[in-house]
C-alpha cells in the first residue's frame, strides 16, 4: 500500500470546485483548499507506486481546471 | 482582522490593467506593477484567514489576465 | 481554530529524525516523510494565523535540520 | 525616487528579529512577516535603482539571519 | 557527441503518450514517466550543443502536450 | 540609463522565432536563444527603470510565444 | 521493483566528486554530471518506494557535498 | 566555440566582490550585478561543452561567495 501527498496548482478561480470533485474519486482520503503556491492539497492512496501514478494521470489530472500536479509519496524511513 | 501580501502573476502584457482593476476592488489597501518574477504585488485586508482565500477566489482570481497568485498572510510574531 | 499544511525541506540525511521530533510536538496532528522537493510534510493546528506563525517560529523551526517551512494555510472557500 | 518590494527569507527561527533590525534602516518603509515561500516583505525607497542595489547589499544584506534576497522594483507603466 | 537529460512537463493528463511518442524519435535513447515536479525524463544525444538545442526545439516540443522542456547537458568534468 | 537581463521563456517550439523578432526591436542590445529554465536572454536599455518596464510589457511581451519573462535590471553596486 | 532518477545540487565546486562517489553505492545505476538547476542526475533502483527513500536518505545523503536530492520514481502508467 | 550565460546566487553582501573576481577570470567576457533572483549575471566562452562544466567547477564556483550557479549554454537553433 502507498500513501502520497498530490500538491495541485489550478486555474485561477477553480480550487473549490476543483477541491470538491476530487474529494469524491475512489482513493483520495482528503482533499482541502489552502493558501501559497499551491491551491489544493489531496491525500490519496493506492496499491503501488505505478497504480498512483495512473491514479493521478488517469483520475485526478482528468478533473477540469487542474494545471499542474505534484506527487510526493509518503516514505516509511 | 488578517491582512496579506498577494503576489500575481499576469499574461504577458496585462501587468497594467490587472493593477488597476484589483486597485478598486473592496479590501484591497495597495496594488503595484513590479519587475521580477512576478508583475503586480497587492496588499489586501480581511477579516479572517477564510474570508480571504475566498476574496482571492471569488474577486481577484476572477479578474481577466491574471495567472496565478501567492497568498503571503502577515503574521505578527 | 486555523489548520495548516508545513512542508518542510531538512538537510541532507535528517529527514526522517525531524519528522519523529516534530510529531511530538504540541499541535501537530501529522508528520511525515515523503519525497520530492520537500523532505517532510506536517498537519499543524492552532487558534489563529498568528499563532500558526508563532508556532512555526518558535516550536517547528526551532527543530535540529530543518531548513526551510513553507506553510499553507487551509482555508474553506 | 525609486520604491521596491522586497522579498526576504531568513534562517529558520529568525524571521522575527530580521524584521524588526530592518524596520529601523533607513530608507525601510515597512517590515512585516509573512507565511509561505518568503518569510519577511519590506517595501523601501532609495533615489534610484543603484542606490536601491547598494542599500540592499550594504544595509539589509548584513543583517543577520538573512538568507536569500529578492528585490522587486515597482514601475509605473 | 553530446548527450543530455530532457526534464519534461506535460498538459495534465498527457504524461503517458508523451513519453510514448518522444522514444520513437530520432536521438532519444530513453523517455520514461516520472513523478514528481517533471512528468517524463528523456536522454538524449547529438552532436553538438547546437544541434542538440534544434532537436529540443524542432522535434521534441513539437509533440503535443508539452509545456516545458528543461534540457540539462551531460558534461565530463 | 539603465540596463538589465531580462530571461525570456516561451511557448515550446517559439524560442528561436522570439528570439529574432526581440532582436530587432528598439532599444534591444542582444537577444540569444539558451538551453535550461529560460529559452531566450534579452539584454536591453532604456532610460530609467520605468521606461523599462513600459518597454517590457509594451515591446517585449507583445512577441507572439512568450510565456514569462524575468526583468533583472543591471546594478552598478 | 523501483527505480528513479535522483536530481541532486551540491555544494559549489562538488559536482564532479559526488558523481564518482554516488557511482559507486549499491542500487546506482548511472551517476552523471550536468549544466543547469541541477548538478548532478542519479539514476537508482531498489525493491520499493520505501527502501528507495532509505537509500537516499542513508546512503546518498551521506555523500559528502550533496545539498539537495530530488527523488522521480519513474512510473508505468 | 561554446558561450554560456551563467547566472549566479551569491551569500547575502557578497555580490559587488564576487562580480569584480569572476570579470577578471579568463575565458569570462562579462560579470555584472544584477538585482532579481540572481545576483551576478557572467557571459563566458570555452571550447566546448566539457571545458565549460570545467570552467565553471574549477574557476567560477571556486570564487569565495557563490551558492549556486546555473549554466545556460548559449544555441544557435
Amino acid at each position: 500500500m502507498v500513501q502520497a501527498y498530490i500538491l495541485i496548482q489550478t486555474e485561477v478561480g477553480k480550487a473549490s470546485t476543483v477541491a470538491d470533485v476530487i474529494a469524491k474519486l475512489p482513493g483520495i482520503l482528503q482533499a482541502e483548499d489552502v493558501t501559497g503556491p499551491y491551491d489544493v492539497i489531496v491525500r490519496a492512496q493506492s496499491d503501488s507506486v505505478d497504480d498512483l501514478g495512473r491514479m493521478v494521470v488517469a483520475k485526478i489530472q482528468q478533473v477540469d481546471g487542474i494545471t499542474r500536479t505534484l506527487t510526493c509519496p509518503i516514505v516509511h524511513l
